[in-house]
């Protein structure tokens, strides 16, 4: 398996940092993350944007165009011929002098085997908890997980599948998925703010406008909380029903209709994006 | 130069890690620093202490006893031999196999050069400016920079050494020193909660005890605006008056009376560890 560090193709093992480096020394880095399928990547264009913003967002100057990179990748891509792979472009603060101050970003895009979810995960759903928690710049795809990791004793005794963060305002995110709910009256509705905007929500969101009255704003967790249908959404995860919230059972406990038509729909994107074939 | 990785002494430029690596992938790992004086090591059990206090808040496995440890950091300042060294002690999430799950913990030790203030930085004081923020996780001496390192542009156009962090209830910290006032009852004053307990924080309380009366509690922003004295504590800058807040001058804009005493006593005590002399 190879992967890619500054100007070189290097093998896995040899995609090393010195410890100098500011996402060890301070866990400053962005990164963003997409997926193929036959080899195709999804949405990388809007993966792209969204990794050159978290660049220039963090002030880290990323002195690649997005020709190039699409170029590495492609090439890693085809060197690791894995039926579903994922690509992940790293960009960190640097060798930094001080082990503080910024220095010239290093540039690291690896490619490796993904494991997505498959329609029997998506018929199980998610068992879920709740968590008092704001992400510290969640408009950006920084590397600072610190919380999410932290939790993950918490959920493995809670026997929940992942945690939604909220604040006394609005629900905000999971970890690393958006949230959605369906309301009793039948409008989509996902958090405007506090969250990073997901690629697989935009789609989402594309998708159901013409199937429903779809709306971004705040979402109060005592709203959440009684909600007909709540789902996630992520790259890897693409859409899973959320059938159990904090230990009580949401809705029949079962994949909303709503949720149900929306994941339909988003399979059909992704494979005629894949195969330019419609299923 | 030589550094730790692991189980071996390696060169500092061989003190990699892979990017698979939790600290790289989701900004996962702790650390801590202490500096030596005439090759002595100050302080070095309360920041062992803290280390491996660290290292289990965050569900991280430091399979090291503190006389490896011990043993381990004298090797590498007897080989350093600088006047002057930081030692700092590193624990990672490990090579996580989903880039995710916590995994076996790499340690990592490295000796560098210390950069300390001097008598005329503490005659200079610093200039500082205040920005409502809530550090995640504030009692883990975690990697978790990210705030502080992206207010580094905001700070250098502010012509400010350095930003302190407050929410509605209380001033907490500067990300890598804490903050003590002294009142116009003269009082010394610091925070309590929410913030990183500090090894000169814990040295200046215990030596200001017998000058005048201590309080650890809340210190609201309004407070600390209309403070005598302001002064910060870290391993590195040891104590360091702050003479400007948000462009404005604190007192009569030099070191204050018993920021001084303090700070003098402090170096006593330094030098008497690390000579086994008085001043």
């Amino acid at each position: 398996m190879q992967a890619y560090l500054n100007n070189q193709f290097v093998n896995s093992e040899d995609a090393v940092l010195q410890v100098k480096d500011l996402s060890i020394q301070r866990g400053y880095a962005v990164f963003d993350f997409f997926r193929t399928v036959n080899g195709v990547p999804l949405f990388i264009d809007e993966h792209l944007d969204r990794f050159y913003a978290s660049a220039a967002a963090m002030h880290l100057k990323l002195n690649k165009s997005r020709e190039e990179i699409k170029t590495i990748a492609q090439e890693l891509i085809k060197e690791a011929a894995l039926p579903e792979a994922g690509i992940r472009l790293m960009l960190t603060g640097g060798y930094s002098v001080d082990g503080y101050q910024l220095a010239e970003p290093n540039l690291i895009i690896t490619c490796n085997a993904a494991k997505t979810t498959t329609p029997a995960d998506f018929e199980k759903g998610f068992a879920v908890i709740t968590k008092e928690h704001q992400r510290e710049l969640p408009h950006i795809k920084s590397i600072n997980y610190l919380m999410a990791v932290w939790l993950q004793p918490l959920l493995k005794e809670k026997q929940a599948d992942d945690v939604l963060y909220y604040t006394k305002e609005s629900v905000s995110e999971f970890p690393r998925c958006n949230v959605f709910i369906v309301t009793h009256n039948n409008k989509l509705v996902t958090p405007v703010r506090n969250m990073l905007f997901g690629i697989t929500r935009k789609n989402v969101l594309a998708l159901a406008g013409p199937m429903m009255p779809v709306i971004e704003r705040d979402i109060p967790l005592e709203e959440l909380l009684t909600a007909k249908e709540i789902f996630l959404t992520a790259t890897t995860k693409k859409i899973i029903p959320i059938v159990k919230l904090n230990g009580k059972q949401v809705g029949d406990g079962k994949p909303g209709v709503y949720t149900r038509k929306i994941y339909q729909q988003f399979l059909e994107l992704e494979n005629f994006l894949a195969t330019g074939k419609k299923l």
